[in-house]
């Protein structure tokens, strides 16, 4: 594995690196057939002082081993924080190009593949990220038994190595010795979570496992109805070390793009990105290998307090354990009033821990916790970190009381617009879209096929502390089909701020302006919208056609609102449906309903 | 018990620090009745470009909680790495003082209270470490079946939160759920462990537990012999979370003491130094509270790769579970050679994980792994980490080829000399002392009295790969009273490497020059002295004196020697024992041996 003694004679030869702007990565030791993770890092370090640099890779399949890699203690959203070996370290680069040549970048190991901080201006192309071992396992269903509730496994102990002890299965991925933990059963023929997977969910505290053979084993007491013989049961471990590999982790950076780069799995997600000002995928694809139904183990992409505009286009994402996007800011908790404009303020949620949530001259919303509504915009002057929970920051300036009652802090400087065309999102677990930014949001002639809602415009202050009410979002000419097959309830758009039981609604409405238009709908449960706390939603022009797809069943009505204001619902047409659809509305002043065939109200 | 608003107040006012050379923190929001925390981290940041400072503490109790502390990544040798959260964290200082006027810091959560770093000059005096609830739990038992091996123990869940479920036992401590993990018995009327501890040992995986009540619980199925009535098992759970804060933490400083300073309890050592060029303790007390029979978590200091000297005087350290004091460097593994005279070096066990094993010119021994001898010095060009467990290390020469098999590195610049005078060492698991360093040892005058050997001298590339085969030893006028009651074959001295099957001795010695001279020994066991691999012991003047504390035992020979040469013995005198003492000597050169009174050889 380690043939570093064979690199160093190239090394020793070294060409000093010129000021050219294409390096070969071959002229510095970096070559298929050994592990290329030492002389990748050492070559990259050597260009620190250097821009406009495009490293070269001769197609091929380069692997990437942690045992020399360079390593640092990384805090990473969403995702669990901790020690992390990398295989392009890209920090503090200026116009940096990665070009893969169509090669693959195989990781052996427990890696982040692709780490950017600090860089103004860099490109990766024509690559894709793989492992040579998932993180996590699949395990088709051999015998079903729904008398007992048990049922029998087969897996290839080469690709998801267990063992079992004490009735208890562990999977070995890379040193670690992960249990079941989180799970779904996916059906082989879509490479999609089964039709009402929750019905088959495993509870792996529960589970007694008992071996059969060498490829085999029996499940009990886990299940309250076994899955049917040929799903697949994916199993990918817990928390704080099911999440520890992201393919791609880019923070604090501007000016990004995404050409041409599939990741067929990941610890984590295929793309976090924190702070970053522009990025833009172009081509960029979330898939699953031949041998695995599963693509990533979380989110294929996912965008924290960005800003400028986060730009997909032409991109597939598919087969992933969570959602397609998600682009949101961080409410952050005020945990105490300093007095002298400076509070201490803690990361309400774990997965954010570390977070740079702003630097001075950042603008930042104040806001009661409990309404979710801001109620004064000021200006940070100084931030000092206390450890990855706690910062203590001072303000340019506030009213003169504060209200009673818990408050929180958003960064009203860092929402970026968000532009979706031509992309496929689908197959997946989860949602397609999810998008809380302040900025202008365009979603158009998309394809979206999830499990849960298609597109979730969410905001809450209570779990994962996602941010951003929406102010302008356009969702147009997209394709939604057979949305929601996880049951029930899923709807191609859902538009609500999550309120635990103490928050209510403040006064006014939390999203502002959201047009549904001229959407196409594939749709076997008649939902289309439901929508709380808008004010200003056009619902225009879009077609709903029946589906056979999946079972028919009735949900209850296809448009629901609450307290929304200035709703306009028109030209939308519904086909093949066993009864008119119907609009449901609750504490909202009155739609403009206008020539909606196959729709009534309730 | 945040009441950071209160002390804003004293900020806003604030006294800008003058160039004083003492400071009243009282000045600066730190005192009692208040989390101290952020006062002290901030007053301690603001004096960063400042040196010759003294921070006064008006005697008090200070509280220090983890919630608004400063924070790192922190690789602590011998401990578990990780993020620590700091109530003095002293980096980069210039003779700093911490004077605590007899104060009491007392800890809330998991913190490390003092950490020294790249500082040059440092005293810290005057005060006691402890924290609210311990790292470890004490359960007294009350019941004992010795049938079937079944014992109930009685706790107080005030002291030692627990719970139980599914039949095991989690001790809450800081938010983490420990298990009984590693676990020792005592004797509550010596406050050592019990007479044969081994006898007890709780297996905690195999242990099922019973509640009886709030303070009652019963185990099962977990010993080979129920522990008596009245003894108290103390539980201290398990690895990656058990060492995870040690009292004081000293590493790349110069020139530091510690007065009058006691540790009541820690999650780790007392004192862990790494990489410190002269450092004295006068007066370092760890011991245990009224209400507590166990002091330190580990060992109550350690110190690993340091130089100058490293003097305890006037110390007492007793009622650890683990040794009193322990001096080595580290044995790394040569993990690939580069050529070009360079080294892919890796650190061999887990717990010297990001260990600082040199620095550029620094003298390196290079070694046979197998023979544990060295065959080259050389000298450190350049290192670059590459992550916590490997290094690339380049050297300024090599000879023309290098052996075949395995080799290891030790740095041959950090290794101390050790000054231990009028200390008392007692009550405790495991060792007094374990010493292995190239500098000069003197160990005189102190008291001696601990459950395994009494001053081990080893050495070994195998299991902790503690490097420092000595040099010069002198260890005289000391008192080793009932050294060994662990039982068996523990000595008030064993100098020996320690060798795996696959490891042989090498040609010549590994130790040199051991003097164990005008010793009195208080012994139930008629143990002495046992070497291997030693040129040049002086065992003479020694005094034994028959002791009746414990069952007397028959466990061999008193002197044992192995593979040594130039070896006197002579002038020793055993008293009271039931037949004379002897010496074995197997592959030894012939010991001189003169006027030994009660000793005969074999």
């Amino acid at each position: 594995m380690l043939q570093l003694k064979t690199l160093l004679c190239v090394f020793v030869l070294s060409f000093p690196i010129a000021r050219a702007a294409e390096i070969n990565v071959a002229d510095h030791g970096v070559v298929p057939g050994i592990d290329a993770t030492y002389s990748l890092n050492r070559l990259i370090e050597s260009l620190k002082d250097q821009s406009d640099v495009t490293l070269v890779f001769p197609k091929g399949q380069y692997d990437f081993y942690p045992e020399n890699a360079l390593e640092m203690y990384r805090a990473v959203a969403n995702h669990d924080n901790g020690l992390k070996r990398m295989g392009f370290p890209l920090f503090d680069c200026k116009n940096i190009t990665i070009d893969g040549g169509d090669s693959v970048f195989m990781f052996h190991g427990r890696m982040v593949p692709v780490t950017i901080e600090g860089t103004r201006g860099a490109t990766l192309k024509n690559f894709s990220i793989d492992w040579i071992r998932s993180f996590h396992a699949e395990l088709t269903i051999v015998e079903s038994n729904e008398a007992d509730k048990s049922f029998v496994v087969e897996t290839d102990p080469k690709l998801y190595p267990f063992s079992i002890n004490d009735g208890k299965v562990l999977f070995d991925r890379y040193g670690q010795q992960d249990p079941i933990g989180s799970n779904m059963v996916f059906d082989p023929k879509t490479r999609s979570p089964i039709y009402r997977t929750k019905d088959y969910a495993v509870n792996s505290n529960r589970a007694k496992v008992t071996a059969l053979g060498k490829n085999r084993f029996r499940i009990e007491n886990a299940v309250k109805n076994a899955p049917p013989v040929g799903s697949v049961l994916v199993t990918y471990g817990v928390h704080p070390t099911s999440r520890l590999c992201p393919a791609i982790h880019i923070t604090n950076s501007s000016d990004v793009k995404i050409e041409n780069v599939t990741v067929y799995d990941a610890g984590g997600m295929g793309l976090i990105v924190e702070r970053t000002d522009n990025i833009s995928l172009d081509g960029m694809v979330v898939t699953s290998t031949e041998d695995r139904i599963v693509s990533t183990r979380a989110d294929a992409t996912h965008f924290i307090g960005c800003k400028g505009t986060i730009r997909l286009e032409n991109c597939r994402f598919e087969h992933m354990l969570d959602d397609g996007i998600n682009v949101h800011g961080a409410y952050v908790k005020v945990a105490e009033y300093l007095g002298n404009n400076e509070f201490v303020c803690e990361i309400s949620h774990f997965q954010q821990w570390g977070l740079i949530f702003g630097q001075p001259g950042d603008k930042i919303a104040l806001m009661s916790r409990t309404t979710v509504l801001p109620f004064y915009e000021t200006t940070i002057k100084a931030i000092k970190t206390l450890n990855e929970h706690r910062f203590v920051m001072s303000v340019s300036d506030l009213p003169e009381s504060l209200p009673e009652g818990p408050l929180s802090v958003e960064n009203l400087t860092w929402y970026p617009d968000l532009v979706m065309k031509n992309n496929t999102i689908r197959e997946n677990r989860a949602r397609s879209v999810l998008v809380t930014t302040k900025g202008k949001v365009m979603i158009e002639n998309n394809y979206f096929s999830s499990q849960m809602h298609g597109i979730l415009i969410e905001g809450d202050n209570n779990k994962w502390y996602e941010s951003g009410a929406v102010q302008d979002v356009t969702i147009r000419n997209n394709v939604f089909d057979n949305i929601g097959f996880a049951v029930t309830e899923r709807y191609p758009l859902l538009a609500s701020p999550l309120l635990t039981a103490e928050q209510h609604m403040g006064e006014g409405q939390y999203h502002r302006n959201i047009h549904f238009t001229g959407n196409t709908i594939n749709s076997f449960n008649g939902l289309l919208v439901n929508a709380r706390s808008v004010k200003g939603l056009d619902i225009s022009g879009n077609k709903m056609q029946f589906s056979t797809d999946y079972p028919v069943v009735d949900e209850g009505p296809s448009i629901v609102l609450e307290y929304c204001d200035d709703v306009t619902i028109q030209g939308n047409k519904a086909s093949g449906f066993a009864k008119p659809l119907t609009v449901k509305a609750t504490d909202t002043t009155d739609p403009v309903m206008d020539a909606n065939g196959g729709f009534e109200s309730e």
